[in-house]
């Protein structure tokens, strides 16, 4: 994640003023990430203890400490919108459009955020399943908007690999989003105990890279070939 | 806050140079709020325990180190006037009132931070309410100036976007900076111990983050506005 916020923005001269809101966003949302995964990572170390007695096998214990999750949902609070947000001014559609569909999948998304975390935090799985579905409501808007409303500006992107680029990008969204209330779910159908906490944050990291890093390079990869046909004159109209 | 900081030093190239100074304070603002809330989080760290005993329901201990509110009052000490003269710098008045206002909001604002804290660190009631109203004696000079001085300077500003965008910022001032008054006021109503140290931190730092970094966006937005139409040439007399 680090990584990847380094190379956006060491990107920004080569692509032009048009882009570089879009790729400035792009690595701070995995700046983000980085600082939540470091809390994540230390979160981890803290509740769990690996020791060997007597150099026998390796055996893993909890300390006392909490696991905590909280971390990850704040990660999202803030990252989702801006992915969006990333996404939306990287299609370069008129301002208008751009401010109305940034605040609609902005608010929308970080209410589907909040509406998931008094679930995640449950045993009670009713209670889960709960929250799970309430927060499948702005998550549906969110996912039948990109795939259905970005359609269109996707046709209108400036030349055909542009337009494969940002379908791509489109795509990969749904894709990625569709793993976490997956993900979600590993304890809602009873599973518990350490295998299920694994399992749920291997999904959920799995999920964030795809979400965050390369879904990153795609908008890189946008708005440097928008870049490319502007400077070559060759811009069609939109 | 450190996310909003580099963004807003990433946006120094795309906006024109009478813009410059006013950006990079408002980057400087949100620096120092991210190091300041480093320190609130650790001193919160160290003051609390959470632990659970041979597997049972987590609780929250007190460690016996005091919860510092002190980072809170620097860090208002400093940002606060820099904020305000965020403000002033991007409406770009005649320099002479720039100047005269940047004084005048500067130090009636520092005056309000140093007033407000003894009374934040007292458990007497009537001490921290006194506190309070000399703190709201320059709070209500600083508002005034800021609601009704500076419509005028919003009606000059060079396009309808750029007016909209800085009566924005003025009623997002108004708004954020009435939030904390009343914070201050949960522990003098007579609300004690861990939770109303709880709602305190949560509505301060809720208000922090709206009079910072999403003031600042509107800072940034009204820059990049104005850049755009001085760089148009379509610049009116203000």
């Amino acid at each position: 994640m680090g990584s990847a916020t380094i190379f956006f923005w060491l990107q920004l001269p080569n692509v032009t003023k048009n882009y570089r809101t879009a790729l400035t966003i792009t690595g701070i949302v995995t700046l983000i990430a980085t600082y939540h995964y470091i809390r994540i990572f230390n979160s981890w170390s803290e509740a769990f203890t690996v020791a060997s007695k007597d150099g026998g096998d390796y055996t893993v214990q909890l300390t006392g400490a909490p696991f905590n999750d909280g971390y990850r949902y704040v990660d999202w609070l803030l990252t989702v919108p801006l992915l969006l947000i990333e996404l939306i001014l990287v299609m370069k559609l008129p301002q208008a459009e751009t401010v109305s569909l940034s605040w609609k999948l902005g608010l929308a998304s970080a209410l589907m955020v909040a509406l998931g975390y008094p679930g995640e935090i449950q045993e009670d799985l009713s209670v889960r399943w709960f929250w799970w579905c309430l927060s499948m409501i702005p998550f549906c808007y969110v996912v039948f908007t990109l795939a259905v409303g970005l359609a269109e500006a996707t046709s209108k992107q400036p030349s055909p690999a542009a337009a494969s680029l940002a379908s791509a990008a489109r795509y990969l969204t749904v894709l990625s989003w569709c793993t976490y209330p997956f993900v979600y779910m590993v304890k809602s159908v009873g599973l518990a105990g350490p295998a299920a906490t694994m399992y749920e944050q291997v999904g959920y990291s799995l999920a964030d890279v795809l979400a965050k890093a390369v879904f990153g390079v795609l908008i890189w990869a946008i708005a440097a070939e928008k870049s490319a046909v502007e400077e070559s004159g060759k811009l069609l109209p939109n």
